[in-house]
């Protein structure tokens, strides 16, 4: 998502020019490629599809809304079986219109997580509940701390359900370092992803992400943490920018491999 | 602020005719129209200034800034008991640029506190820290979260430092409703402001609160938890909005109060 501006097969051979050896993908560009086309894509350049994104929007009231969130969301673990990735990442949902009750739109992605992670499973898939910034709570995604995102997934088995741990979301929590060593302690850090912070918030406050180390995050810091907790998996960077996006994708990619290094490499 | 396109006549009057007998201000009209003139023309009309908002930004790291910013807050500790109210609001401030030290910061604010809840105590004035939605973290108020607010003020005695309740910053955390019992339980809670949460947020997120009603917070149940802390103090309606500020201040007012009493009122 950081490159959407590229088509698969031109993220894929960018990819291989700079030895980025792997890669986060979304489900609406695999659809639109195919996905046995992606699968294939990807399998054929040696690449590693790290995670889907994604699954959830679980918070619906109406049974109608909500069993047909629960067939996309089997529909996105057979997907991500297919392209070869072990963990598909979950945003829970915002609050249904006119609703003003987020512990029960909480406890309805419990729920979903309940009819999901045995089927994930059986799939080779983790769940990765992703806790986004609070100033989603009302729109997007109800699970706004790791803890919550934890309480929710230790009601699982962690084969089946883990959080992802993402910096944008999460820099602000000063309980989120203890969340994370609490998170590996279980082996339910299934994704981490980086992006920085950075005001003013454009309107809408979705495409404000910034590029490492243009915000206020201290990102290096914060993968010490991830690292201290045991998780030795990859790390996705996701920025979510309109300026990047109207920028040339194999410069911004080739750019964020390059600030990845700098302010983290070792 | 909810009617900042009043002047403090106008409010006053409006006020009057309304039968609102307790008002919240803030230092920069106060300014204006002159700090003795508004004493006395609250205290004319029979008005009770709830709280001055706000005095705060205490985490510059440059020893100047630091001296400069303690002497303002002194200065609206000393308007805040010439306008005969007893609760000067705190908003802490953000990162200094180009940090990214948010415990650095949190622990300057700490220390302003003591160098000024001591000042305050002396002038009959509390301090109420106000915990400012976590999207505020980096450019306004490092002090995100009502635990992290009764972290700050438990180090000084409740007579000097507490904490302000603002629905519009804290309703997405589900540890907030524990923390007012605690600040209840310590007798911390300065002050109760509310606001409503809608979006699309704007450009900047700062003016996009939303009438009481018109959003996704449950404002009776918070009202009811800060009632169970023991609260009996004044209730504030702090509205940033750019539509309500384009309207004709008065019938905003009157639709405030009608608003408070539809959701409310018993």
């Amino acid at each position: 998502m950081t490159v959407r501006q590229l088509t698969l097969p031109e993220l894929v051979e960018a990819c291989g020019r700079l030895g980025v050896t792997h890669v986060g993908l979304w489900r609406e560009p695999v659809a639109a490629h195919g996905l046995e086309a992606t699968a294939g894509l990807v399998r054929d350049a040696g690449l590693t599809v790290t995670t889907l994104c994604r699954g959830g929007f679980f918070t619906a009231a109406d049974p109608g809304e909500r069993a047909a969130a629960l067939a996309d969301n089997r529909r996105a673990i057979e997907e991500a079986a297919t392209l070869g990735t072990d963990t598909l990442v979950l945003v829970s949902g915002g609050l249904p219109a006119g609703s003003k009750d987020l512990p029960g739109a909480r406890e309805r992605v419990a729920d979903a997580l309940a009819e999901l992670g045995p089927y994930a499973q059986r799939h080779g898939v983790r769940l990765a509940i992703e806790p986004l910034h609070p100033m989603y709570a009302s729109d997007r995604c109800v699970v706004s701390t790791l803890a919550q995102a934890l309480d929710l997934a230790e009601r699982f088995p962690a084969e089946q359900v883990g959080v992802t741990v993402d910096t944008y979301h999460l820099w602000w929590d000063d309980q989120a370092p203890r969340q994370i060593a609490r998170a590996g302690a279980s082996g339910r850090i299934h994704s981490v992803q980086l992006a920085d912070w950075a005001t003013p918030l454009p309107a809408g406050v979705l495409n404000g992400r910034a590029q490492l180390g243009d915000g206020s995050i201290d990102l290096r810091r914060w993968l010490a943490r991830v690292a201290a907790a045991g998780y030795t998996g990859p790390i996705e960077v996701e920025l979510f920018n309109e300026r990047l996006w109207a920028r040339d994708g194999r410069e911004v990619l080739a750019e964020t491999a390059a600030r990845f290094l700098a302010h983290l490499g070792t």
